[in-house]
């Protein structure tokens, strides 16, 4: 049985395409820099947002009617909710899935239950990954639907929560073991605050950071190879999260000494809603050597929420791409489409819609970025620019041979007086509408 | 000579006070939780808004016409600004002030002449804080006004103005020391990029990482007892600064070892640009160890810069102020008004509206923080929340005696449950209206 | 059967209220200005959020686990839910209710079900109004939750959703009327857009506009005496909503000739939402003659969605109410808690803190204008700041008795060299807060 | 003399340029869709961001050195000024430039000065364009930088203010026509409030009202034939600015009966800080009948304030250009760089780079937005989507045959059931890009 028998696997046709259906730029094994397009871009499709979320929103139900989501026994749902979601992974030619725990197997009405159904469910996975070549980008634990998670998981005052959460992440970490994921992500969706009143800051990041120790320990434990990441989110749920944005990650993993075992999974709409642009979350963690993995996505920029659709700006993108490949490219990490179809494209083609034209963008933003790097010349400016750094000076300062006052008679006894030059933005600016329009 | 021949010094006459420029709340000896409201609040005034800014905006010039600033010979103009400066902080009855370098003598046109001129202006600052009993609550360098530092101080390309911020900061902390300064503080202004394009993120927070680290030498060199502060915006002058917010400074001093050596000066305005609440930063930054001093003002919540207008709320501040007292309250830090009369305030009482006013709302907020310490229901209520954490399960949690696998175990073979529990947030809301109205 | 059993009805015991539960500040015959403050505030309690949301958000299933909402016979838990409701209402001493259509019956399967339902469940309020003394504030219909009005109700690109929605709003309007309902309210959850790509807006809006004359022709028809109300939001849940604000609903109004027919219900979030103050929502309504009713709560300065918490600002609604009482108070209108406690407040008895906290902080208010308006030093102020326009020249150009080269020559002859004088702001907002704090 | 020596003209050379100052898409007299691009597009580049503002911002002086800003005599310098900005529209290949009154010419120290300097100016400027052959797009003046108009102009509390606004605006209107120019623009920079404490909303509206209502019978008076024009802002310099956007205006306008006489001149920066995308501005401007002429630029989606960067996106302008091409092009609007260089782009050859890459994405957007015409997929799919309006139900609606208890009865009469259909948002962006990148 198909659940999208309209649907033929999408092929690479080129820009001649006459179908809507079709590839235009992603040629999955085309050379970029000697390494094929698919080998950089790492893309993967996501369980939740296309084969849990209904199309509900805050004030509405759910416009979809998948097959897939019909009433009946949980799991026999969960079988078919697997079926459906490696047909679409296959017939899209995506290389890489991502889920939660919660996505792929019924929670149940206990942990017994919830341990029971997940491991049935791995067996299905793990068939599924074999029949298709289709591999696990990275696994991790839903922890903040169920309510009994609303004041937080491992932040939460009961630490019962922090146990319960604990026996999830556990699971789920040795799931994504056994299933070859190459990262597990952590997000704190509850891991945050509502009000100042009731929260007790200081005890609830101890807590995140005793929480964050014993993953990466059971990680070494059990032998895990993939990364781990955190995904910074500023707020939404809660008024604030713990996680806000990449340089709080960093500041967070550096109190807790964890900067070498966790990375950051980077989120553009998350960026965004942080007041910051996505090139700037990419470009951060790259110069604090935690970049990990990348939820690809877009939101809105005048609206104040997760809108979580699919990228559409090669514009937006080519610059984030170039950050990742001067950063060495992707390792474990990819290019998950943590993106969701609106709640008015109801239909399942809708599906290939959003994910065809994300990964089409993608692929040409490789090639722009990929051009940008031939001949770098942003690179070279930049080399430029800072190049009094490496002289005798700069390289003395840096090495701190030299103490303020030192620097300060320096200025002094030389009056130097020194003027701004040009930092050329816009001619920068135009270099890269060149790279990118010819 | 006097440049405020109208107003009498301002005094305390209670509720019952007939005329607009009199203290109605500030009682600066009054006993709060037993120690005098002055020493609680630390306040200060602030050379730059108050004596520099001449009413100008992006969108037009300025449309004060203070006698100080009558254009003239620079030095002689520095000397009324300081005869008006003191005038007014004493008529106003504030007990510090802050001032940059360049507010209080003229740049010139060379190091030397700076110097010079600021020397010579320390002897006046010296003499007229002896005269009047105010003194310095802090200093700092203006290293972001002068075209010069249009790509960065410490950050910039160019170490030539890494060595010019030196030789600014290097003199403005000698000067602060001399001035018997509570503190020093370190504002970044155009420490941060206006486009990836041509900037190394990674390059300059290392050289800023070494300024800080030089600064910090400094202070232990020639012995200052002050604390050294960092003061934290998201962005603006640049489009994004490094000193994001109070969770970006304390990585950042965790990056280079310097957490136990700088401390953060929070500004209400600069939180709410970062997305945060002011309350939210004052708690981060005591959670966090680092939270020295407060730039009390307040900021538009419908627009999108930095607005610097005088606080006025006393529902907001009395939370601020319950966090500051709950972190022990200040020690070498105070509340210094980094606050502004509007563009269309154009006449020198104005400075006293909006000074008196904003030193009546500290008061107000001081007492009923203190009536919420006295009975501490939100104190109770958290230590109850949480009170699961004191347990042995929560200790053996926090003491790292458990594994993850071994809590995970403890959950799944007592199939625990826990369920959420309200957080009461309205009742807390009742209870913090109910210490402000009664 | 009682849903509250532990609640006795809220009573005003003044300052020295020692429950929580009490009001200390809502005295509901206490003459303010000459009239009962009930008369004044005339609130109501809300049926969506306090008995029909579940405690739901975007990321997480509902927390709440109200006896009135377990599963079972549809239109036996509406008449359970309302029970619930007018047992709440009376308790809390609210005198007025709100509702949509399908918060009070079960939309059930078909228009037949729906209409049926409906015609059932207004017997039940009905007689629930009778024995309560609780009266309709206003009603409305729900023409956004259910999937079928995904892409709009009125504004839909289907004339049968129109049709649809016309039914709704025929019936819920009918059912006002026979309720006694002092308004009917429209807001437009999903009249807007998503993409401009598949959207006409010229079309939409002429689609808009018949719907509010058809409203506006079948009000007069069956001789509906209250008012009608367009509740303007900026965004959420759709991209942007064509009732945007104040200002943009007045156009609309405008442009068809209804400006006479419908005024406007103002929500202090959506105010925010769209960039400004609640105050200043309130004040432009009032300036354009379409000041109808409130929607009180507040919003997350911070956060970029609808948050609907509680009003708890005193200083926010003072402001608020001191408009309302120079526009001349509300006629037909009043204040709505379009509020709701936050998922984490899961018990019964938060709705009640919810409630009797805002009530609490609108008395105050209330108390606190009426005091700026019995001694009204802002209103002096600016009769004397804008006294030169009923002065002749003034009243000659608003007369239009100049042209503006007559007005030029007046300027060029007389060589006018008119110059800013102080807007004062600094000394007005400490007056408001001696208005407040004394 | 030339102030730009080292820049030769500018000249359309195609992709192949091996220089940056050159047109790769700009060939002014290419024919798209029947008409040469310098006609579609009607570009104008600014005097005041390029000749006038120094580099400074709010927190530091200015870093740009122009030769023609020099100190000196003040109408020698509008001389050199004017060489320099007539040079630069030359060299750069621009049509069209605009202006304020005191841009271009001193505003010496009485009106009298004003009206002599600016008249000398006009000749001046009369002469450069018959000898450059570029035009005037609009004129405007500026009453809103000098202190005077701290409280506003035409909306200021004194009406003498209000008159010099109309010396101002008479003068400036005069000279437009005088210079042929073919639009003239209001922009009401400090036409707003800063708090509501000292402000009549309705009164200043008024006067608001009848300034517009003077303008409109000044141009029919002395003949002017282009098109008076509005500029929506929402904030900035003033807390709210009474001409929001689009569809505040267009009320304003209904409200006084203008809506024939004045049309609206959008900026992209402007509706992005209003909440809007520009191609939302555009699109409601053109649906209400009022679409004039564009301001281009950009802002910075994650700052709050007036950036003004040159606009550098082919993805958004091609939307743009799209709607504008759909509403029938311009008539006597086009297209005005309202974008200034970085304060650190102080290099006069920035101002070269700034426009020349801006000129190129709008030439390559409307290369791209006639291509989305001439196989216009987006009306299509929108015709077929609305289709239903345009049978005998939908058309009878629209025409008022029906009223809304007609309709419900057609509806319960039926038993209407409709459902929501998708609306192919995905798809219709990714025909988007492929009209933007094949």
């Amino acid at each position: 049985m198909s659940y999208f028998p309209s649907v033929t696997p999408i092929r690479f046709e080129g820009k001649q395409a006459q179908t809507p259906l079709a590839f235009r730029h992603y040629d999955a094994a085309k050379l970029v820099l000697g390494k094929p397009m698919r080998e950089h871009l790492r893309m993967a499709a996501c369980y939740w947002h296309t084969f849990v979320w209904p199309g509900s929103d805050v004030f509405g139900a759910g416009t979809f009617r998948r097959p897939w989501q019909e009433g009946g026994d949980a799991m026999a749902m969960a079988h078919n909710k697997a079926d459906a979601a490696f047909e679409f992974f296959s017939k899209l030619g995506v290389d890489y899935y991502t889920f939660h725990d919660t996505d792929v197997a019924p929670e149940g009405n206990s942990l017994a239950e919830y341990r029971n159904n997940f491991a049935q469910m791995l067996d299905v996975l793990e068939r599924k990954q074999e029949q298709t070549g289709v591999r696990l980008l990275w696994g991790t634990a839903n922890c903040f639907s169920n309510p009994r998670f609303a004041s937080g998981a491992a932040s939460n005052p009961n630490p019962e929560l922090f146990a319960y959460a604990a026996a999830q992440v556990c699971t789920a970490m040795n799931a994504t073991q056994r299933l070859g994921g190459a990262n597990y992500v952590l997000w704190g969706g509850r891991e945050g605050y509502e009000t100042l009143l009731n929260t007790d800051l200081k005890r609830e990041r101890e807590q995140l950071g005793r929480f964050m120790r014993l993953v990466v320990e059971h990680k070494h434990k059990i032998g895990f190879k993939g990364t781990l990441l955190i995904e910074p989110k500023p707020q939404e749920p809660t008024k604030h999260q713990y996680d806000y944005d990449s340089a709080t990650v960093h500041g967070f993993l550096k109190q807790y000494g964890l900067e070498q075992e966790i990375k950051v999974n980077i989120e553009a709409n998350h960026a965004t809603l942080a007041g910051h642009s996505f090139h700037h979350e990419i470009a951060t963690a790259a110069a604090l050597g935690i970049l990990g993995s990348v939820d690809a996505n877009r939101g809105d920029p005048q609206n104040g929420w997760d809108t979580d659709q699919f990228p559409n700006s090669v514009e937006e993108m080519t610059l984030a791409t170039y950050e990742i490949l001067k950063a060495g490219g992707f390792t474990t990490g990819g290019f998950n489409f943590d993106s969701k179809v609106r709640r008015q494209s109801l239909d399942e083609v809708d599906l290939f819609h959003g994910h065809v034209g994300a990964m089409d963008v993608l692929a040409l933003s490789l090639e722009r970025a990929a051009g940008m790097i031939e001949n770098d010349l942003l690179a070279n400016f930049k080399a430029e620019r800072y190049a009094g750094w490496d002289g005798a000076f700069g390289q003395d300062v840096l090495a701190g041979k030299l103490s303020l006052s030192d620097i300060a008679e320096h200025a002094f006894a030389k009056q130097i007086n020194p003027q701004a030059v040009s930092g050329r933005q816009e001619m920068l600016e135009n270099l890269v509408n060149r790279a990118i329009y010819g």
